[in-house]
C-alpha cells in the first residue's frame, strides 16, 4: 500500500487524482491532504478519505476548518505543506499547487527521498538547478505528470538518454489557436477559458491560449530530461492525441497518444514502472478520429513561447523572472484587470529589464519571484 | 564485434542489412553470408565483406560461384543455411530468406543460443509454436526486423507484457487499396508490384496487395508478442508513418513513427537494447507530412486477412497451410500463370479442405507444406 501526500487536492489535477486513488483502494491510501481555502470542497473529500495530515493555505482557513472537523493534525502555509511532504509515513508526494509556491515542499520532499509525481511546472521552471540537483544528490527520480511530460516519459522508458536526438512537444494551440494577432485584442477571460481539447484549471487554460503553458512544458523538459533547447521542438497538433514523441539518434520516433484525459498520466506517476486498469478512461479510437494534423509553430504569432525559448537558454534566475511575471499577469488578466494581449507584454517589460543571476540559491529565487510579481502589479497603479 | 550471419544476403532486406554494416565496421562484421542464386549481386558483396562461410542455394549455384572466388567454405542449401547459423563465431543470425525454407536454420540457430533477427515472417506463420518453444527452452530472444513488430518490440521495451491490452497494426493498404474488388479484376503484375510506400521485394509487395502481408503479421505478432488475436487489431493507416502500436490497460497508447526505412527496424534489432546512428535514413517531418490518416478495416475488401485470422485462431497446421498457398499462389501471379483475385480463391480451396492437425512437429510440418504447394499447382495442370 502506497501512502500518498497530495498538494493541491481541490485542484483539477488533485480531484482527478482522488479518482484514480478511488479505484485502487488496495494500492494507494491518502496520508496528507493540502488545499487552498476551498473548505466546501474540501470537507466531503476529508471524510472520505481521512487523512492523517491536512494542510491549507492560511491561519484563518485553518481556524474556519477546526471548527467543521474534529482533526488534531491541521497545517497552515508553506510549512503545512513541508509537513504534508516530509511525513514518515509518506511514500510519494503528488505536487498538484499551483504556482512556484510548491518549490520549497519538493525541494523538502526531495530531501527526505520521497516519490515525487510533478504536476506543478512553476516549480522547475522557476528553479530546475536546484531541484534537479537535489533529486541527483538524493538518488530521487521525478515523475512528471504533465501529459506531454508523462508521454516522453513513457518513451524514454526502456532507453538511454544519450539515444535521443529531439523531443517533439505537441501543442493544440489552445482556445485562441485560429485567431489572428489582430483578432487577439478584443478576447475575454470567458472565451480564453474555453479549451478546445482539455478540460484544466483556470491559469492553465490561459496560459495555453498564450502558448505560455507550452514555453513552461519546454522549460520543464529541458530540466527533467537534461535535453538542450535547440533538442526540444514544439509542433501544432490540433487535435492533442499525440501527447508527444522523442526522436532518436536511428530516427526512430516513438509517440505516446490517448484520450485527453489527466488520469492517464497522474496514474501513471503513481504506478510506473507497472501500469494498472483506468476503465474510467475513455479508450483512443484512431478510426473515428480518422485523420491527426500537424503544423509549424509560428513563434511571432506566438511570442510566448518565443521568450520562454529565450529565457530558458539565457538560464539562471530569467525564467524565475518569466514565470512570475507570467503568474501574476494572467492573475490580472483573470480578474478583468488586464487585456488578453497585456499578458505578454507585460511579461516581456518584465524580461528585459532583468540582470540574470547564474546559478541563484533558494532565497534569490524567491526575493525575484516576489520582487518580479510586485513590478508586474505596480504597472496598474 | 559482433559477427552477423545473413541469410538472404542479396535480397531486399539483406541489401540493407549490408548497408548498415558498412555505417558501424567497428561494431559489426558479417561472419557468414547465404544467398539464392544471383552470383552477379554477390560477388561485389563477397569481395567487399570477405566472409568467413558463404551459402547459396543448390549445387549447380556452388559449383559455379567456386570457379568465379576462391574460397575454402562455400555451402549449399538447407544444411548450408544451419551450417551459417551455428557456426561458433557467429552472436547474431539475420534471417531474411524468403518463405518457409528459413525454419530448420532458424531452430537450429535457437539451439545454438544465437541472437535471432527475424525477417522472415513464414517462419514464425509455418511454425510458431516450435520456434517460440525453442526461443523459451534456450533463452534466446527473436527481434523482429518487420517495420510493424519492431514497432511493436519498441512500444513494449522497458513494459511488463501483462499491461497490454491490445496490439494496433497499421496497415497502409498497399498498392491496390483504392481499387473495388470489382477492379481487381483485370489487375497486372506490374500494378501489384508498385507499392506507394515501401521498396520491397516482390513477394512481399504482392502480400501488402492482397492484404495477406498484414494477415501474416497478425500471426508473426501472435507468436512473438504471445498475445491473442482477439487483442490483436489492424487498422488502414495510408502514409504508414505509424508502423504500429501498443495499447496498454491505462488507456495509454505508444507508438514507433519514422520514415518508410527498413533499415530502422533492421538496425534496431542488431543494435537492441541500445540504438545507434542511422544517418542514411531520413528524418521524419511532421510537419511536412501535415495529416495521418487513419480507417477501420474492411474483411470483406480483404478476405486475404480474414483467412488469416480464421487460420490463427484454429492454429496448429492451418497457418503452415495459409503460408505454403499463399506462397505458391503469389509466386504464380507472378509467373503470370494465374490472376490476382486467384491468389485467394487457392488458399481459400486449401485452408476449407485441409483437417487441422494440433501441435505438429517439424517433419510433420514441412511434409504439409509441400503437399499444400504441389496442390496448388495441380489446379493449373
Amino acid at each position: 500500500m502506497k501512502q500518498v501526500s497530495l498538494l493541491g487536492a481541490t485542484g483539477s489535477i488533485g480531484l482527478q487524482t482522488l479518482e484514480v486513488l478511488r479505484l485502487h483502494k488496495d494500492e494507494f491510501s491518502l496520508y496528507a491532504m493540502a488545499f487552498g481555502k476551498n473548505i466546501d470542497k474540501a470537507l466531503p473529500l476529508i471524510e472520505e478519505f481521512n487523512p492523517a495530515i491536512i494542510v491549507v493555505q492560511d491561519e484563518m482557513t485553518k481556524d474556519k476548518l477546526e471548527k467543521e472537523v474534529n482533526h488534531s493534525r491541521i497545517f497552515s502555509g508553506s510549512g503545512g505543506l513541508i509537513e504534508a511532504s516530509v511525513a514518515d509515513s509518506v511514500d510519494v508526494v503528488v505536487n498538484a499547487v499551483m504556482g512556484s509556491i510548491g518549490l520549497p515542499a519538493t525541494l523538502k520532499a526531495i530531501e527526505a527521498k520521497k516519490s515525487i509525481a510533478i504536476a506543478n511546472k512553476e516549480t522547475l521552471v522557476t528553479a530546475g538547478h536546484l531541484v534537479m540537483d537535489a533529486a541527483r544528490k538524493h538518488g530521487v527520480e521525478l515523475l512528471p505528470v504533465d501529459s506531454e511530460h508523462s508521454a516522453i516519459y513513457q518513451c524514454l522508458n526502456g532507453e538511454s538518454s544519450k539515444d535521443i536526438s529531439k523531443l517533439l512537444i505537441t501543442a493544440s494551440g489552445g482556445s485562441f489557436r485560429d485567431k489572428t494577432r489582430d483578432q487577439l485584442k478584443g478576447v475575454t477571460v470567458e472565451d480564453a477559458l474555453n479549451h478546445p481539447n482539455w478540460s484544466m484549471g483556470a491559469k492553465i487554460t490561459i496560459d495555453s491560449a498564450s502558448m505560455m503553458n507550452k514555453g513552461l512544458e519546454v522549460i520543464e523538459a529541458h530540466w527533467l530530461f537534461g535535453i538542450p533547447y535547440d533538442q526540444i521542438h514544439v509542433i501544432l497538433h490540433r487535435e492533442s492525441v499525440i501527447h508527444s514523441m522523442v526522436e532518436f539518434v536511428d530516427r526512430s520516433v516513438m509517440a505516446q497518444l490517448g484520450t485527453p484525459d489527466m488520469k492517464v498520466p497522474i496514474q501513471y506517476a503513481l504506478t510506473y514502472p507497472d501500469r494498472m486498469e483506468l476503465p474510467i478512461t475513455e479508450q483512443l479510437n484512431l478510426e473515428q478520429i480518422a485523420a491527426l494534423h500537424f503544423e509549424k509553430m509560428d513563434f511571432e504569432r506566438f511570442p510566448c513561447l518565443r521568450m520562454a525559448y529565450e529565457a530558458g537558454r539565457e538560464g539562471g534566475s530569467m525564467t524565475t523572472v518569466l514565470n512570475a511575471a507570467n503568474e501574476e499577469a494572467v492573475q490580472l488578466f483573470l480578474e478583468g484587470r488586464i487585456d488578453f494581449l497585456d499578458i505578454e507584454y507585460l511579461i516581456e517589460k518584465e524580461l528585459s529589464k532583468h540582470q540574470v543571476i547564474h546559478s541563484p540559491d533558494l532565497s534569490t529565487i524567491l526575493s525575484i519571484d516576489k520582487r518580479t510579481r510586485e513590478q508586474v502589479r505596480s504597472h496598474l497603479k
